[in-house]
């Protein structure tokens, strides 16, 4: 009997393998260093091993495997199963994942970029369950997003759907990691957070204030000031600080709004930062979100935070295939 | 045998019944004024009435009727019927329109926003088809949307999804229709774009520049220009006309490179001013969007034209049901 699924998780910095049963429950895991510097075929050699290992850590013979999900940064093409150069997989192009592992294995294998995996990990286990209408947003190194609708991603016309973080609110904005200027993540992602505390801290210090509680979180050093201590900052009261999150939150919220307005959303799910951050972040993006959307979609919309938190990469893979 | 439908289209000035046979094939079809002032109760006896009128009109009876689909404008419940106060039908409130007509006809009835009907109308029988991931965008008074996958209109949580007109470019600019500042619809519609050429000539006016050829196309009256004059005058290689026409280009452009990066779709139909402009609008449009979306949407969808023009409304209402 095939009562087990296998996950993977591939990121830039670490691999994780999982078994888990029918109903997600995970039973084993391995976790290892990409070491994506090395390339592909590194990679690809350690995970087939590791999905040996956690299998046989689980007491399980691989013949009991009935697939294989696998979550991975994208471009990808989830019906040929083939990634094209993800920002954080170097020579990673072209790379045919999908054959790759079903000739090794002998199961189907489906292959998901990792947001659109967490937008369905969340509405299969975590905040979106039972909403018909699901939109998941990262808001981490980048701002993600996956959209879930009657249980199904939603891929578009060639899996580039859900670029939600890319939607340009500035024009003449600061620069994003794409290329271009002013998107969501450009604003709102923890580097832009980060950067958006350091020139506010060099403008003050330029002014000649006495310095905020926020600089004093990294013992004076302005380089070194990331989004954890913007929200920690904020939770003492600190002004500058709750300047930046409320700065953040108007990105934020216009940008939510403007999906609110399109996708007519359930729920907006938020990860990583918005999770640490709590009401302080969410309030004022949900106050954002309905002076700035059409009233019907703003009176349907649960913003929330993200539920499946360290969960979520392991999740993300098995979602895929239970 | 019931070979035959009904569609309605409901208008703020115009009410329209049609009977098609199942290809959606239209033979006949009758028209007579909305009188919106008069009400929703004199406006659904006439409806009654053109129902029977355009049945017997093409020598059918009642019975050989299978299904009435309704495009109507919107907010409306497609679930339950009932259509909840739509701005151009004053009177309408929670008014139970397929209850009445199912009532009435004993058939099914099926009732959706317009903007979304006309979508599946495009994809059915118009530029869309053939294509998975549809979204159609009206460029008229307003600007409205419908988002049609896998050949099913896409409704979101309660019937708001694709109010692609209202995302916000501006937070600080010109008033929209729906009270907030800076919606794409307040930029780009019919009436916005008049607004925009209005202000350009007051301040060539004031600056005692010699006139355009613009104003020339309404006897020199600023107050008359509509976005038509700023098209024709714009064909004859008027400087300000050009202008005005790449403002709206830049304008749609980002806001459909916003779509693009959150959609994904094969094809983005563009109504109305769209048609009647052509490549003189859409290509400023498509070089618009090509700098601001991500690579690979933007290599995904084509931007055309919508191509059903004077058909789509009775169109529309036919396509919910054939």
């Amino acid at each position: 009997m095939k009562e087990h699924v296998v996950g993977i998780d591939i990121g830039g910095t670490k691999l994780a393998t999982v078994v888990a049963d029918k109903t997600g429950h995970i039973l084993g895991k391995v976790r290892k260093p990409t070491h994506s510097e090395k390339g592909p075929e590194y990679a690809i050699g350690l995970l087939f091993d590791m999905v040996r290992e956690v299998v046989s850590q689980v007491g399980l013979e691989q013949t009991s495997i009935s697939a294989i999900g696998v979550s991975c940064g994208g471009p990808l093409d989830t019906k040929t199963g083939i990634v094209y150069s993800p920002p954080n997989l170097p020579g990673w192009d072209a790379l045919p994942l999908k054959a790759l592992l079903e000739s090794e294995f002998q199961v189907p294998v489906i292959i998901e970029n990792d947001a659109n995996a967490s937008a369905l990990a969340e509405f299969r286990f975590g905040g979106g369950r039972g909403y018909s209408a699901v939109l998941y947003m990262t808001m981490s190194t980048g701002i993600g997003g996956g959209i879930v609708i009657d249980g199904q991603v939603y891929h578009g016309a060639n899996d580039s759907a859900g670029e939600v973080g890319h939607q340009i609110l500035l024009p003449n904005g600061p620069r994003c990691g794409c290329g271009k200027r002013g998107c969501l993540e450009a604003l709102c992602s923890g580097p832009a957070i980060a950067r958006r505390a350091q020139a506010a801290l060099q403008k003050e210090q330029k002014g000649g204030k006495s310095p905020t509680a926020l600089l004093t979180l990294t013992d004076g050093r302005i380089e070194a000031i990331k989004s954890e201590h913007v929200l920690a900052a904020a939770r003492t009261g600190d002004a500058l600080a709750l300047e930046l999150v409320q700065e953040t939150a108007y990105y934020m919220g216009w940008g939510i709004a403007n999906l609110v307005n399109i996708l007519n959303p359930d729920i907006v799910l938020l990860g990583t930062i918005a999770v640490a951050a709590g009401d302080l972040l969410l309030d004022p993006i949900r106050e954002t979100v309905s002076n700035f959307a059409m009233t019907r979609p703003a009176e349907a919309v649960h913003i929330a935070p993200a539920e499946l938190g360290d969960a979520l990469g392991d999740l993300a893979a098995v979602a895929l295939v239970v």
